[in-house]
């Protein structure tokens, strides 16, 4: 993978020999984006099962289990994980009559084919959401929704991407999107490396462009959508919510359905993760506030269904209300097509 | 002078010999905050007057003329700059009778009394405004709006001050406030010394605090005003404006009489500074973006009159609509009282 912590100073990879690892970097963020850890914790089983000294299969499926606990606990709030850690849990239950060997080659095939999955799911929703963009737009983004945060060309970013190829002049305004920088680090790299116009601001610069009408669209992707439409992203989409909702400005979520979480209701019940004092108090290890001040730290916001002018998806773009749209879209055999 | 730039990490006092290094002090941020710059502007002309050779009174005002001139190209948003220069130009123009040296020393008394009246001032808005501040309440704050932005005691953090004074808990919310970090290195520094509970945020966690009502005022300064109450401030504070309107949160701006321009109606008269990308690009001289990534750095952004619920001076407290309230604060002789 990677290393995402590490950008845009260093282009590093590093390799994952086991579970463990994997777990690790998620937690430190080292990869990060709801697609990328959910496909990264994919691989994280099956490395943990290739690993395994099982002499059977239930031996090896009660062992998954601790796997897929361990890393189901490196972050709360990005439904993708739990999602992925399920599909991979699933996928051994289903076929709990295979051999140890069977089982954890159908694991690495699972794996595979999940990061397999997301890429076509990206290209996908690039094509619904390219519909949105127009010729001339300056698109605002917050945090990186890009090819860095999936398995290849990006949930927010891939329609930004689809848009480009299709010779739609874009500009983008990237969010530097404090604690940890992601659109100064890595929506500005990753843009940049494709010869897309790209502006970095602060955080607290986008109500001053789109008061004065420099903001078209706001493009954002999702860690966790609950069923009703509210939308779990980055600390700051809340703010860009409702600055886009006063500056009348459409807004409009890009995530796969696997960021999609049926089970819950309403945007109250996303559990928001909170995060080291240091990642505010410092920046690249450096100290920029007195030593002992106290600090908030959440990781994420909720914005409320009635700020989303629209979901773009895999399977399409869903309107509100979400509640229906969004389950209408669930039960769409076909990739494609317009709500 | 303090040095605000090295805080809070170093407290270091620098002294200026000149003007021009006055001027350069004001440019590049060792001294910042609306009231602060204009009584060190004034400090600038008294010094510059002092070093003088000149002869003549009117080769001595000639100079002054030079002197504030190059003051007054130090930063182009803050009024109260302007203001300052203008009356110790007013202070000559109203004494060109007097003699070199009866004329340089009237320039020292001048600077000493924009100072003290500032701390005065200062005093003043913390008696009106506190009477706005409820024991129990959770401020939002951005910048630094404190005893650093101003001879002493602050504007927004002086009545934050009173009220505490006055034994009402009250818990400061401080914005980092990116790029240069006032409420982390500042806001936060100030408020420890002073006991008064803080805790610090990054610029896009305050939108996430009010849509869990946690924040029960939001309490900002002013670099310039127009006469219909728009308000330029520090970049961010117009996003502060729309969402405290959003969760319906009561937003105060305190400032000095001197930060109200009467010579321009609305906020779209107001230019606003842009700063160098490096701001942006690096933290404590750490780089953090692509190496030649385009940058937007504006300085300050402007809210409309209609997001501010009112304008604490020291003359009193303004309720909209604005023009007519401002300038019957101006026509006021006696300070204190309530509009």
């Amino acid at each position: 993978m990677i290393d995402q912590s590490k950008l845009p100073l260093r282009e590093e990879f590093f390799e994952c020999a086991d579970h463990r690892c994997v777990a690790e970097a998620i937690k430190t963020m080292r990869i990060r984006g709801a697609p990328a850890i959910g496909v990264a914790a994919a691989f994280g089983i099956a490395l943990g099962a290739r690993n395994s000294s099982a002499g059977t299969s239930s031996e090896l499926i009660r062992e998954i289990e601790v796997i897929a606990e361990i890393l189901s606990k490196t972050r709360p709030t990005a439904v993708n994980l739990f999602w992925a850690i399920e599909r991979m849990k699933r996928a051994v239950f289903d076929h709990k009559d295979l051999e140890v060997e069977q089982l954890k080659s159908l694991l690495e095939r699972e794996a595979i084919f999940i990061a397999r999955e997301d890429a076509e799911t990206c290209r996908r929703m690039g094509v619904h959401g390219s519909i949105l963009i127009e010729d001339g737009d300056n698109i605002l983004t917050h945090c990186n929704a890009g090819a860095l945060a999936t398995t290849e060309y990006g949930t927010a970013l891939g329609v930004v991407r689809a848009a480009h190829g299709q010779g739609k002049r874009v500009h983008v305004y990237a969010d530097e999107t404090r604690p940890l920088l992601q659109g100064a680090r890595l929506t500005a790299w990753e843009l940049m490396k494709e010869d897309i116009p790209v502006t970095l601001i602060t955080d607290s610069m986008a109500g001053f462009l789109m008061s004065r009408g420099r903001v078209d669209k706001v493009l954002v992707g999702a860690d966790r959508i609950a069923s009703n439409g509210d939308t779990a992203n980055k600390i700051g989409t809340y703010t860009l919510a409702v600055l886009a909702k006063e500056n009348e400005i459409p807004l409009y979520v890009v995530a796969p359905m696997s960021t999609i979480d049926f089970n819950i209701f309403s945007g109250e019940e996303i559990v928001i993760e909170e995060r080291d004092s240091k990642e505010v108090t410092r920046i690249c290890g450096k100290r920029i506030a007195p030593e002992a001040v106290p600090v908030f730290n959440p990781a994420f916001d909720v914005m409320p269904n009635r700020y989303i002018t629209a979901i773009v998806t895999e399977k399409g773009i869903a309107r509100g209300p979400y509640a229906e749209s969004l389950r209408n879209l669930l039960s769409r055999q076909e990739a494609g097509g317009k709500l």
